[in-house]
């Protein structure tokens, strides 16, 4: 029984402007979309396996559960790093928890936790994690 | 005290192209989007107080904690209904919940809940929520 | 040799929070987005052939040229009207023109038109647009 | 009389996960959204005065015209350069042209131009571009 080694890894992002909202702040939805390029990033980077990789073997992943803490606006143009780390693996799960941390002043934009659930693109279903994706992810 | 009505009210909607994702369903941030979109669109219609009173007094809503159970995909051009309520107003914050229902077999597409936060848009800060606000919100 | 009918259709749509930007209007790329959402919902409501049933038969349409001039902002929750219509058809190509118009004072927000390309999905080459197809739009 | 030097700058990119569509490619309204992402990196890093110092002045920004002619299709997670250079300026207007280039072979995956428009941030009205912009844009 392998578990997840839970190394935190970092994406270094700078805000668009399409990601600025009425309040010139980092729309809310974005952050979800910040930790989800991180992890794309650090999939191919950090873990050995591209999102690429996933979709010629005919799975994906999908968000099952999102619980996101909002701390700090983000402003126009600014440079933030988002850590994830794979907390737990169960059955067709991974719990991948996060930080947003804004790069001047190192603090806390935004924290929380996903669901990701493996997918058959074909069926749509769960499928269970293979064991070469465990071994990847006991780093 | 005024405790909120917990009135549930519904907004009808229908998927963009743009929510559309690399899986053909709609893409996982997009249902805060649809979220927000049905508060705004309640904010006017139903509780008599649009987005547009609040930024004229001065006020903005952020969102402070958000929480999605995500239970069906959406597809290309489907219409779906979200329907939210008040739960909780305590101080600051109002709880919102929500319910993400398909408008063909009426099955949850997705579930869950939102802090708001009402901020002062010249400071950023939280403001207490007035009077005239928490008793339009006690429908 | 069928030429295009160049009837014109209008769907009614309304901004949503995620549309605006820092100046508080609708941001220049979500144009773009409306006149697709528009031509998707005409596809289906006014042309009789849905991008569902394009996909089906293993086809897809992608955006080759787009021109936009924009006239007007669009403000939060504001309505509006996209009507668009088929210009000219040549080889895999459609040439769509469209108008953006805001609901309230009846002037236009934008203008401009789009030459969309009929691909294959699985060889992302042109095809040249079937016979049956040049019909549907010869209204 | 100054004239805009045409120089070319660039800025390196990658896409995000939330810019792929339902054809697993760069949706096409995000091409816009990159060259404005360039634009707002290039005012701040090469011509020395950030979108903030224009906020700051009650100035902003907006597009007037875009004309966008997409060449090859862009996929998951790609890295590309956003080539942006001012060909003219004329009173309120800036004539923008762009080239995006895929990092890996380095062929053109879009190319095109943008008007911008100075305008009040107070009454929404075109500004004549001062002098002192003027001469940063003649380098």
């Amino acid at each position: 029984m392998i578990s997840p080694g839970k190394t935190r890894f970092t994406s270094a992002m700078q805000v668009r402007p399409d990601d600025i909202d009425m309040f010139r702040h980092v729309h809310s939805s974005k952050y979800l979309d910040y930790v989800l390029a991180a992890r794309f990033d650090q999939m191919e980077r950090c873990y050995g396996m591209p999102m690429q990789a996933f979709l010629d073997r005919g799975l994906g992943w999908v968000v099952k559960v999102s619980h996101f803490e909002y701390k700090r606006p983000i402003g126009l143009a600014e440079k933030f790093n988002v850590t994830t780390w794979i907390e737990d693996i169960r059955g067709s799960d991974v719990e991948v928890r996060f930080e947003i941390i804004k790069a001047e002043g190192n603090r806390p934009a935004c924290l929380g936790w996903c669901v990701c659930t493996l997918v058959s693109l074909e069926t749509g279903r769960p499928e269970v994690i293979p064991a070469d994706v465990i071994e990847k992810y006991a780093i």
